[in-house]
């Protein structure tokens, strides 16, 4: 079993962006600028913002972290939007989720111009990936495409099993699998809450895609020997061993999958950090006007 | 076995959208307006866009047939496109492709006003689609959902294999299956050119959904007791016994097939006539201003 080492992999990219950025500059170029807008103080956003900001200084990026309370009006947030919208400064933008429950999130990620749309999920980038056109493809399912490129892990006609059907992760990374490409080219099963025989389903897969959000929900027996297991779930549950009082638990029951798989994304560690990191080269593709 | 009769459903899906829009028409309402652009004179698409004019008729839509022959410019397709993005009596309209290879055909559809995309190809569109947000869903996949409904065909839990992943089939009827609803949240496998194993899989299928484009491909062998199966397929083989010198053959070989199903859709009668039936509900949604 070879561990996928995605903080490893995440930390060599931003070594990589951050090697380009200095030429950028050093010829006279911009340097791009990523900005994030946080509505409240959920722990988790909180959490994600700050690692997102850590990023863009470590590739060296301008960043600006701008913070509402979560009393903040859907008008209000509507117009910052179209400020950073018309801020020809900013490269691209993100707002973090989940917002408050009186805002709409659809409404507010279909106000974000698709050009600055770092996070791909507007309509637009969504649309243009399921055709297969240069967009920005959203953070984690082209993580988990780079996870499996930089390991050579062969994808081409094999059996892919993807767990969940979520609009960021299960459906995107389903699409690209299925997509002309190596990675790429699988034969994709899309499974979910309502799907039967679950069980045999993942055992005849050469490739699972865990993201359900489910803590330890992938159990030994569900794995065929020598399957790559990528792991997408980050859930917070209670603990009394850690400082923070939680402990993030994958959709993988890690200890007695491990085992049997070729290859296994750890959780944390493994496509948490590539999240980050796809969010920055689509920073990078953003301020270099690559995609439009 | 149980035919579904493709051909009965769309000619009672024209009956009821015919007395909506005489209701519509009596009460001081407009009759929505489809435009169709049809460049060169491909034999096919001179069929297709016949058809697709004679069911405006039959809906008591008015309709508009601009040609051009295939030396026109990208230039002046993509004015004519603007002229009808602007003509506000137009409610929607669609450019038959193929298109002449000196045409970009992705150029043209994404120049088309999304909300007068009633073939549904427009990036917004797919993605809007993906998403589960109100949107024009292209005409193919729709008519599948419509056919399954109309049979009541149970699709919950159900393993649905789509054999193909084009754009305008493949990857979006896969979608429209995994979504939650009924028909919808089935176990959706995509297979395509690279598949392995495509015979045992297909074996393993409930629902198959052959849209290759490769007559004749689906044989008794691949295909389980009591499946649903929808062919796509309508490929012109050259024959001695029509008039026309071609027949229109699926992608399931019928008379072997036939046999073993729960339901089958026949070449030609399935889902052609839906496709039809489709664009004339999208125009019709696009006349009501339902969804934009």
């Amino acid at each position: 079993m070879q561990l996928i080492d995605g903080k490893a992999i995440a930390a060599e990219i931003k070594k990589e962006i951050a090697k380009e950025i200095e030429e950028i500059v050093n010829a006279g170029g911009k340097t791009p600028h990523l900005a994030a807008i946080l509505v409240g103080h959920d722990g988790g956003s909180e959490t994600y913002v700050a690692h997102k900001v850590k990023a863009c200084g470590e590739c060296g990026f301008k960043s600006t972290l701008i913070r509402f309370e979560d009393d903040i009006t859907e008008e209000e947030l509507l117009n910052e939007v179209e400020r950073l919208n018309n801020d020809d400064d900013v490269d691209g933008f993100i707002v973090q989720l989940p917002l408050p429950k009186h805002i709409s999130e659809q409404r507010v990620i279909e106000a974000i111009d698709y050009k600055k749309d770092v996070d791909g999920f507007h309509p637009i980038n969504v649309g243009r990936m399921s055709i297969g056109l240069p967009c920005f493809v959203s953070a984690t399912p082209a993580g988990i495409i780079e996870l499996l490129k930089r390991y050579n892990i062969d994808t081409q006609g094999k059996s892919c099993v993807v767990l969940g059907r979520s609009n960021i992760v299960g459906k995107p990374v389903a699409t690209l699998m299925m997509q002309k490409g190596n990675p790429g080219n699988a034969t994709v099963t899309v499974c979910h809450s309502r799907s039967e025989n679950l069980k045999e389903i993942c055992k005849g897969a050469d490739i699972i895609i865990a993201a359900l959000g489910s803590p330890e929900f992938v159990t030994a027996d569900m794995v065929k020997d020598g399957a790559v297991i990528v792991d997408v779930g980050t859930t917070r549950v209670p603990s009394d061993k850690t400082k923070s009082g939680f402990k993030l638990t994958g959709d993988v029951k890690f200890d007695e999958v491990a085992d049997k798989c070729s290859y296994i994304t750890p959780v944390p560690g493994g496509v948490g950090p590539m999240t980050i990191v796809s969010l920055m080269k689509n920073t990078l593709l953003a301020g270099k006007k690559c995609i439009y």
